[in-house]
């Protein structure tokens, strides 16, 4: 994936939990209709490659279909915009209200998402077909907004959809890798130069403050703004590479016990871990990797992914060193010159040593919308950044993934910190 | 499905067990032409109907995608026959080789077979193109054969294909009836009228021969022909149908141990069994069934199918009557006259009490092929007779199908049968 | 285990199908008091080298603890005569109805098996005061017996605690195997003469008896007698020998496909097995066994045992042979003079070809000790003879145990057999 | 329980992670002998009221045999004290250290969790005379012992003794609870007085010291001491009760998916979740729990224990409340009067809102020793305070227990807080 996409614009801040409610601007209006077609657009720019059989498959309970997603992301806009809001709106097809609930418990039953990969109808035509027939009425839906909070709901709508464009992405390359013809994507495989040595970067403690400030879009879990005390450390300049990856394979990393958290070690011996996810050892060919563009030779200096956060930790550890807190890399982040940390979002979503838990006074939303993040702070871990197929503009330096420590497929990588003694 | 398709004329034992080899006459080579044309294009008339997205789904283990069954059934002409016997001979795509096996070890290995639901490549259009490529060099071949060896082995792919015809319309049952939609695979309603009142036929025993006598086309299994000794028996005119099951419903079949095998209520436990597979109560619009052509009503005189063993075991036992023997079902099939006992081969297998296991002096035959049957000899039950979405012609009342006893995703149901005291 | 146990004397034929019932003898009547005194010793004398630990322990839900292999003996007797036919008789403990019900599902619910182990009450002390308190009883009950019906159910439960005897033994093994010091249960280490040259036996065939003829005891199973028609075939004069399994794995027999049914193959994989249950490859030390007398050397001499069905089937294709059916087996054993065929029922249980159904006109016993057989005739596998740790006098040629094909904990080998041709 | 054991004296900073070492006092070493004596014989009392049969139980993974328990903590002393650091000493048995080992993967393999309760042998007379040997050996080496170090690891032998005392009552409550017979471990049935009304202490925020100072024995994770910023928050004055779980019942509590963690409510469904572990509806009779004493009457003045972390957070989110961090919960301890907070270390423990992660700067001790802790920061939620069952003069308000949100068989009960708005 290169980062060509559209830049979304959004991003005003129409999405406010403490709930007040002005009037739309016209100037906002216009935006309005532009970022929402940028967004649906670029969803089915990232669809058009595969086939109708591409789009059907779920290789596992955490992978949906791509049709899913396209239908998903469509059933958002339905359920949330325009059947509570819209009284022309005729629902497209009821049977979808089922079919494609991910997990809002509030909005009713859903289909059991480990059986989404066996539902052949809709038909990815029909998806289409959807698609349009919510945009349509999104558009009409827009023309009548009066009040930021529909606004701020239709931004969190397109927010959701750029993450599900990522999902996608990551979904699909773990479908295609399940076939041993090893199929293409189509993107170009991308080049990386010489990475430079890393350096430390020290970073001074204290009372700091840490999340959002509610000025701009942000999830609900990236607030409330509130102040933590940080003892000093230290920060790598950039990312981890599959050089340095490499040494640590070589030096028996993945066969240590004393290198891994407990519930790691056990998940080192049942999966059978000894590489990153899609890295596969060739022999005398050496190690190579399984792309979105198919396979091809690992380049020592491209900044290893598809790491679980139990091997990110045992690589710290065996490095000397250890994850930086969610809390140190966003004030690293935040309090450093640009580009004094290298490649922060632009490559790969870096494991933090912190769980994902809610920020002090956190309260989610009201209503289903409420289920967006708060029902999921318990056994993930957070991840901080942004990934190389990640939707251009999506994140921020207050932006918190999370996914259990055991997840190898999305884009996760690490950066690493010290304690400065 | 009815029971318009061709009706397959092989037949003429060109498959022999015993390897003596014969020069093909001429008239013969005309039928292999036609017969391989009908087979193989009846096997696409039934993909026809079928989205690409229908034909990648895997709901199951036992079940295939539509896809992986049109490539398997190439698969096997293409090993079997083209790559040792036609020198010209071009492999489509190297892969196709794993990709397609189904179980043959001396071939080589394979997909997993949980995993077919995997592969959205090849496309369902590279796979048109693979049978295209296989059946015109399979027509040179036939040109070719100068004896019967090849011949009897070009037999043996079509009665292959004919098994995966029924297997794909069993699949693709399964398939859409896990969507809760209740898509149609487009076939017309079937109806039935009223079912006369069983009779039962009594049957003198003695020793009397079983099995195929080797004139005309057989699988090895269904011989060598052999003697076996019967006590005499009474077997039902017609099949158990769908008014008495609900009978056993309303009398707590499902619910009373001491009607079932210790395995078939374990079964019934694990499983919720409450009623045959597609069978859904629904409250005061009674019982409705999921056919091939969407879901209905059921029809009290249609005969009962999709039953597993057990279940069919257990409703003989409730009704003071037990399974036939397929000793006693063959007898009584080929020693009866025409008509006695109605619907024999053209609605539903009828399971037998027999398990699935080696006639006396059974030999595979040698190679691969020998894997055909033989193999699956340990933990099976026979079922006899034929099913309306069988291939028209494809049995014989020698032909021993055989399924795990807690299978009910095949056309199962079944005939009673008693002891004369 | 040596054989020095007591010959028990019962096999009188007083249980009987048709339930025809005559007066007791008074001769009889002696007899089934010094028959009941000792079979019931014999259990306590192989339960006196355990500890109290010993006989808590289940090691995999087949097996069974010590403990409970007393209780539930005695619990027979409990349920099916004394509550039901001593009115003077108090319970020892109404719970115990509910702990040590095996599976009989019209008494009532019960604990469930996989949970025997959990129960550490009632105590080893406990379960010995209820076993005197149901003897007292019991030789009260034998006192006031008028008729053979009763006798023929006491009978009964003696040879159900013959078989418990020896389930008693095979799982203490097991648990004691699962101990990585090897402990020994305290038997002697038998000791093997050299095994012949095995020699073929002719056997014609025809139409031949088959099954008990009701005089003396058996169980249900092992009728009617009836007919069956054979084709000649060869049994072996002896058992197969731990020299011959040698050469099987020498010869690679486990890793070779082509030699094992799909469903047996599928089971060396899943359980890698390599060698029979016990075996041990000690490298340079060569191949140990674990015993009831601990761990030793493997005499090459001696029987293999303790091979499931699968191993068995394998290995006599790897001979270019085959296993007996029961009917095979039965018909030589009663039809050769005595000592043709050796080590017939001392040694090890020979696995047969036959699936374990019923024999033609077979009607369980009515009521609760109707579920004794009967509905076990589902996906276990026939074994004929006899074991080493076979009570004394247990068995008979007419006698028919089964298991599933992968169970390799009971005392199973083989007796290779062959068609003639 | 009660509380009458034995109040330990250890506690006075023997062990330091930073290695320093001094001469032992005479006073100390007396007081060594003492403490070392006193432990020890608290676990033998514990263990006495239990029968061999009782000891062998293991009822599920997370359980260990009670005779496990008493061999684990003597093979610590033996590992980590005696073998390295007494010349003289002779090891009890050599494979103890493979059956014996808990998780310390420095000091070698180790025989699997789950399978502890396969292990009839070493019977628990054995054990008792393992833990006798082992016990002359300590007092002779602490007779010889001249530096801090040798005394710290023993002191930590001991607080590791005393972890598994309340273990050992964990477990074999479990195993008792799981016998349909309700037996009684032998304590006395505990009375609680009417709870009072709940109030709020306010708590003011701020920078706080978290941790233990090094004073006194404290385990590595309880360190290092740090500063946190806490906001001001509310916390109650006493532990929540079973009269109010009952209404959380009433109310559709278990029900509800909008009171639960996302993972919390997977866990409700899957385990079909109704009230707390050991509770049971016994309908016209009410509710009743079952105990160490016993199944009685839930007194609904009891605090609520055996919740899992999910029930604590739903139960908390009903309330309109939520759990306290750890770090809150710690400071509120001790910066409040005595006795403000009522039952902090006497009835359960309490749930807290935070992940187990090491507290800033933490580092392991180096070698097998280090792999008592830190291991195990991961998947994890931390209690504080202390319950009924653990041993006297244990814990600390800096004391960090942790489970996995889902473990119930532990003592975990809950403390409210709120945030102050």
């Amino acid at each position: 994936m290169d980062r060509s996409g559209p830049q979304l614009r959004v991003g005003r801040g129409l999405f406010r939990v403490d709930g007040s409610v002005t009037a739309l601007a016209t100037s906002s209006r216009a935006t309005l209709h532009d970022d929402f077609r940028r967004v649906r657009d670029y969803t089915e720019a990232l669809a058009a490659p595969l086939s109708p059989e591409d789009q059907v498959v779920q290789s596992m309970p955490d992978v949906s279909p791509t049709k899913w997603h396209r239908a998903h992301t469509t059933w958002f806009f339905e359920t949330f915009l325009l059947s509570p809001r819209l009284p022309s709106y005729t629902e497209f097809e009821p049977a979808y209200a089922y079919l494609f609930n991910s997990y809002y418990e509030a909005v009713g039953p859903r289909h059991p998402r480990p059986q989404r990969g066996l539902l052949s109808r809709p038909s990815v035509d029909d998806i289409a077909r959807y698609r349009m027939h919510v945009d349509d009425a999104m558009h009409e839906l827009i023309d009548d907004v009066a009040d930021t909070d529909v606004a701020a709901l239709i931004e969190l709508g397109l927010h959701h959809e750029q993450q599900h464009q990522e999902l996608l992405l990551m979904d699909i390359k773990h479908v295609l890798s399940c076939n041993p013809t090893d199929p293409s994507y189509g993107t170009p495989i991308s080049e990386w130069t010489d990475a430079p040595d890393a350096h430390w970067v020290d970073i001074a403690g204290g009372d700091v403050g840490i999340g959002h400030d509610g000025r701009g879009f942000a999830f609900d879990n990236e607030g409330p703004r509130h102040v933590a005390y940080l003892e000093p450390f230290r920060i790598a300049d950039r990312l981890v590479t599959a050089r340095e990856w490499l040494a640590f394979i070589a030096d028996d990393g993945y066969g240590r016990a004393d290198l891994w958290l407990s519930d790691g070690w056990y998940a080192v011996q049942e999966h059978a871990w000894q590489a990153p996810l899609y890295w596969r050892n060739d022999g005398d060919d050496g190690w190579t990797v399984f792309t979105l563009a198919g396979r091809r030779a690992i380049d020592p200096n491209e900044p290893v992914v598809h790491v679980s956060h139990y091997e990110a930790d045992a690589f710290a550890r065996w490095r000397g060193a250890r994850l930086p807190t969610e809390l140190e890399w966003e004030h690293a982040v935040v309090s450093t010159p640009p580009s004094t940390l290298t490649d922060v979002d632009n490559e790969v979503w870096q494991w933090t040593a912190s769980a994902y838990l809610p920020y002090p006074r956190f309260k989610p939303a009201a209503g289903a919308v409420g289920e967006y993040n708060g029902k999921f702070m318990s056994g993930q871990m957070t991840l901080r950044g942004g990934a190389r197929i990640t939707s251009p503009g999506h994140t921020r330096p207050t932006y918190r993934n999370f996914f259990p420590p055991a997840s190898r497929w999305m884009y996760g990588g690490l950066r690493l910190a010290q304690d400065i003694s």
